[in-house]
């Protein structure tokens, strides 16, 4: 199968989770909005009156027939297609529940920068978002981390991945989710990280399986920059 | 199967979507922190350093040997096994899309009186909630609930319900979203529903569900109130 990912072409954001579980399995995969008339492409599918079940926003992925949006639902149906999850109910579940913590922790780094309004300028809300990451790096990323340093921590078949003993799409957003937050909070990630060793080696872990690394340094991998989800303001991030 | 549902005592909260397919399906179910000593029990589960697979916050459902938790993530599992799902992939997968939409609102509406920290008071941030609500109603409940609107709209078996031509669990979910909507804001609300008929139509049609609305008169529903993700701040709904 191959499959198409339609996310917006000059941002990592909540499509790089997708990209991160297919660049891992070598699948076969076209980054529409990034092909020439692409994101005219995405524009007219968010459009398009004729569909029956229309996504809401991007990322999406068309598969044969099918078109899945929400990030952690693609991830669902991906995963033991790419050999990314196990095909058990209770595993997979759990692997989604993982997925959905995830994306919790997500929209409220999008938030530490945008607490007010997704519409307004970054540079309109900027109070706002220094009382927001301050909570943001103070309580929340703390607990959010301590909890997935947690899972690792307990999970039977040892200490590397999230389940079972080979890497599953999880630990593959896991690593996003510490990239980003690492260069979004430099300041605050480098206090945190040795209370966090299950995950920050997991984080270079996956950083050197050959694909991901080939990816990584590929034209393909855009950098993280203050478009994206993951952005580094440093009034954001206290010393 | 019994499920034992846990989740806060004292709201509605991400708790009630779950409550709301159970009852219609007329389930065996414990609501287990309502119950004596109920609430305990839950901290006791969210402590537990034994769980191999731990929760990151309420609610979360016992289903058996299983322990489930994000609200999407429940309701995934729970629907075709309460008839409120079907049974085939591409349509559970739509369905999930639809709910993790829905949680997307919910998320939004709870940062609408906390914008800047969900640990701190409400009137400790009531400035820049005011802001974020005025974007709320004016550009994000209008834009998801169209969103919604138009799912109905298109398809295909009828506008009365999100799939096919019977209530699915997003349905309920829809439901409460709305009930949540209209008593948080009711001058917002009161402007938007005429553009709405669908949803409308599928909220009044839910209410009169038999066990639905058995459940909305029994004691079992919790009122809303200014705990819960749906608050009504006069401040934050202009007039």
């Amino acid at each position: 199968m191959q499959y198409e990912l339609f996310y917006w072409p000059g941002i990592q954001g909540r499509g790089e989770f997708v990209r991160l579980a297919l660049e891992d399995a070598g699948a076969v995969y076209r980054d529409v909005a990034r092909e020439a008339g692409g994101e005219s492409a995405l524009m007219a599918l968010l459009d398009d009156k004729s569909l029956v079940r229309p996504p809401f926003a991007p990322p999406f992925l068309k598969a044969g027939e099918m078109l899945i949006g929400q990030t952690a639902n693609i991830l669902h149906f991906l995963g033991p297609r790419l050999g990314l999850a196990p095909e058990a109910e209770a595993d997979r579940l759990w692997l989604h529940q993982l997925q959905l913590t995830v994306a919790d922790v997500v929209a409220e780094t999008h938030d530490s920068h945008h607490p007010v309004s997704v519409s307004e300028y970054y540079e309109d809300q900027r109070e706002e978002a220094m009382r927001r990451s301050a909570d943001f790096t103070a309580s929340r990323i703390p607990k959010y981390l301590r909890y997935f340093e947690n899972v690792l921590a307990r999970n039977p078949s040892g200490m590397e991945w999230v389940i079972g003993s080979t890497a599953s799409y999880v630990d593959l957003s896991l690593f996003q989710l510490l990239e980003g937050l690492h260069y979004a909070f430099p300041n605050a990630m480098a206090r945190l990280a040795p209370a966090l060793p299950h995950l920050e080696s997991l984080r270079r872990r996956v950083a050197k399986r050959p694909r991901i690394a080939a990816y990584l340094k590929s034209e393909r991998r855009l950098p993280f920059n203050e478009q994206g989800i993951f952005r580094r303001y440093p009034e954001l991030d206290a010393t």
